[in-house]
């Protein structure tokens, strides 16, 4: 628990001083010190040194250096993980690979569809260099802010428009990495058809900087919005919700969001937010938040198109009430409701989180289901999903009975409830991380209900590439066996 | 060199006979015989059985009783791979597992657009079974009739609209495999979003059987065409092609394929194929084939839409000539000519054959540069590409000087010709298997032009998870290093 470097570490830091030049080793606990505790501040580490190379040779020196010093490194972009995957051991006994400093945009090529952007890349900044050539990257989340593209591809993303575009496994055409011997697999060159052995791009997509660490991606553009639309609908139960968003699709490749929540989050947000208003008049047990986006002049105008849809539906009783916003503030008015809806069940009271999936199909009868079966299980609870109903990916949260010690139903209840919550999902075919990967929060929950004969085979791809466990250790899969009660 | 079972493959087959019943274990040599050369008789192999399990779990006690027994397995399917990748090895070593009796489809939900096929159906059953609920299958290639779905995603296969559906990788949402211990890996549940560790599913796709046995794929359907538009179009060079389907995409996504071929390759289908006719009147250095298809009611119909496109294209002198297939039979003699350019050249003289990819933007240049380059180091041949422009995937052809003998030369120059070429195509950033994969036929290949590192990589994983290498030996990388020269 120490933030003294150990003995390797000081060799190590000696070794890359002159390479890495003054501004690419951080010692200085201050300036460490916020990049030791996950964003939510639910995992907390130590770390001697933050390493911060601005060239793909500086990765390459450091990865070797520290692989010949047995020095564990845990890479680390914008910080944002879900899953206290960024954060180092609480040994101390690695150090932090900032990746935050490789951070230039190599090409951005709208004839080709295509983006070479570094590891360091903040979202934000992709979003507004396409936006200038007017081209969007089509993935966007919360954190846009401070998340990185070497984060982004290292957890394979979601977000809001995983709907139209997928996740960034989608997205990502090409990916340079640093192994684990400090190589450099180089698979930037954007080909639609190779087929030359074991796809490493593939493999090192999600991967959480186990088995390399990213330095550069190639990923897809597309030309920017012209005009969305963006309407509010009820229905009367998830089962409707899924019937509404196939005939939409079927009708339009338009729809890039198709979000669910039941009316009491809807309340808990109305509720939150100052000045909000509640979309539609009456009580609709279910809402939907719906955007359709126009990319090509030819198209119908998506507000239009959803009034046009929508106004059929609402005919043939599909839906029990739509509206349509008729201005980009209102459209923004909607989507921040759907953004504090995370914040806004924090505020009302402790709640326990599963970032989990489904099969598409199969997720209303789940959510009504496993919520009365939590609720059933455990007494005075309120259980409900919310979230993106179309790729099957629900967060479902489970709140605690009304006066209880916030801390302490965390504490005692939480892991009780994430395991009963878990099987549910297991039960139904499902993921314990859809979109959040598994960090170090899920390792264990990972290994309990994963067959001994997946975690056997991860293990030994995690051995292959990393034979020494010095890349993000203790992240996703530990080298060795660890017992199932965490 | 012996057909004869070694004691082991024995001891296997005396294992296995009342597991797999009267039908599932073949030993006569006449039966066998087919199976052990390539369709296009380039590899000859020998093997004293050929399991034909019809259920998973017989496929699971195969490869749990051939590792313990130490047989090496080779899997096949429809037995139509381009580079020996399911041929077995000369030295009788191994058994083949045929996968053609595991031939269900599981399910098929228009609704959910999947399906789920085992690893021995046909492609072209599958393609009529999705037909028959008013979908398809978005991937078709010649040996639709034969290949079936685990050769398929085995192979990463590409085909004809990969332009608009991506290869097999696209179009896979999850994955059925035995792996070499015999544990069944099951990856089969669709769900849109799952980040719980490495994606095997991705590993084994196009790993050519030599990291699991795939038994079934949950595979994607889209509706079915309602109607299709054929054109042939004339242009000036590759780049004006390119610059032309670009031009169509940013108009319209309705365009599947985009095939070009030089006048002279043309020329020879036309003398190949009897009752064939020239599409366009005059003579135009490139032509194109381009296909678009209308599945949804709303769209244009796509006839119609090429003809204004291409009429538009016309004014502007970006073609030189188009015209319209105005009947489903004209649009199939426009295919025919396209189908028969491999057996066309083939007739005309002997061919070094090379399936390469370059990034899309790269192709046009590569086409003409690579063509000069291969005449100039090589008096007397004709070098030239056709295929599929818009993946930046061509089949790049050096045809033998006239009067040559045909297999001496092929054995004396086919191996010159091909390093040469491939060193083009590495040096243009492209990959020496765009759709067919390595195989044994590109081993010595893959391992003279990836670096060290590369090599190790693919190693380690092959190692990992198929530590004995009994899983299609001597395919795609082998677990010792080999010499470069084969």
């Amino acid at each position: 628990m120490s933030d003294k470097p150990t003995s390797g570490q000081k060799q190590l830091i000696e070794t890359l001083r002159t390479r890495l030049g003054s501004g690419g080793i951080v010692t200085d606990p201050e300036l460490i010190a916020p990049w030791l505790v996950d964003w939510r501040r639910r995992f907390r580490g130590h770390a001697a040194a933050m390493l911060q190379p601005d060239t793909v040779e500086q990765v390459q020196a450091i990865v070797r250096e520290a692989g010949r010093l047995r020095v564990p490194l845990v890479p680390q972009g914008g910080n944002t993980s879900m899953v206290g995957g960024a954060t180092p051991p609480v040994d101390g006994s690695a150090l932090i690979l900032s990746l935050r400093r490789l951070n230039k945009i190599r090409s951005l090529d709208p004839a080709a569809g295509l983006a070479v952007a570094e590891a360091g890349v903040v979202l934000a900044d992709l979003h507004a260099a396409a936006a200038e050539r007017g081209q969007r990257f089509p993935l966007t989340l919360g954190a846009r802010g401070s998340a990185t593209v070497g984060g982004l591809v290292s957890t394979n993303a979601g977000g809001m428009q995983v709907l139209r575009w997928g996740t960034m496994r989608g997205l990502v055409a090409g990916v340079e990495a640093v192994m684990a011997d400090g190589a450099l697999h180089n698979g930037l060159a954007a080909l639609r058809k190779d087929n030359r052995g074991y796809n490493l791009d593939q493999l090192l997509i999600g991967a959480e900087g186990t088995l390399g660490i990213i330095t550069a991606a190639t990923l897809r553009i597309v030309p920017a919005v012209i005009a969305r639309g963006v309407a509010w609908a009820g229905v009367s139960s998830p089962e409707a919700a899924l019937l509404l968003l196939r005939r939409l699709q079927a009708r339009t490749a338009a729809i890039e969001s198709f979000e669910i929540l039941p009316y009491e989050t809807l309340a808990a947000a109305l509720n939150y937010l100052p000045d909000s208003r509640p979309p539609l008049a009456g009580e609709h047990p279910w809402h939907l938040l719906i955007e359709a986006v126009e990319s090509d002049p030819a198209d119908e105008e998506p507000s239009s198109l959803l009034e046009r849809l929508l106004g059929d539906a609402l005919a043939e009783g599909e839906v029990t009430d739509a509206t349509i916003a008729t201005s980009e503030a209102q459209a923004e008015a909607f989507w921040r409701l759907r953004d504090s809806l995370s914040d806004a069940e924090r505020a009302s009271g402790p709640a326990v989180q599963h970032d989990i999936a489904v099969p598409v199909e199969a997720m209303p009868r789940f959510m009504t289901e496993a919520a009365r079966e939590a609720e059933a299980r455990f007494p005075g609870t309120r259980a409900s999903g919310f979230g993106h109903l179309g790729d099957g990916n629900i967060h479902f949260h489970v709140r605690a009975p009304a006066g209880v010690d916030r801390e302490r139903w965390q504490a005692e209840q939480g892991p009780v409830i994430t395991r009963f919550v878990h099987d549910l999902v297991v039960a139904a075919g499902g993921t314990i991380s859809a979109e959040h990967g598994i960090g170090q929060m899920k390792v264990a929950e990972l290994e309990r209900l994963s067959s001994p004969a997946r975690m056997a085979t991860l293990r030994a791809i995690k051995g292959a590439l990393d034979p020494s466990g010095l890349l993000n250790p203790g992240k996703l899969v530990t080298l060795a066996p660890r017992s199932a009660t965490p």
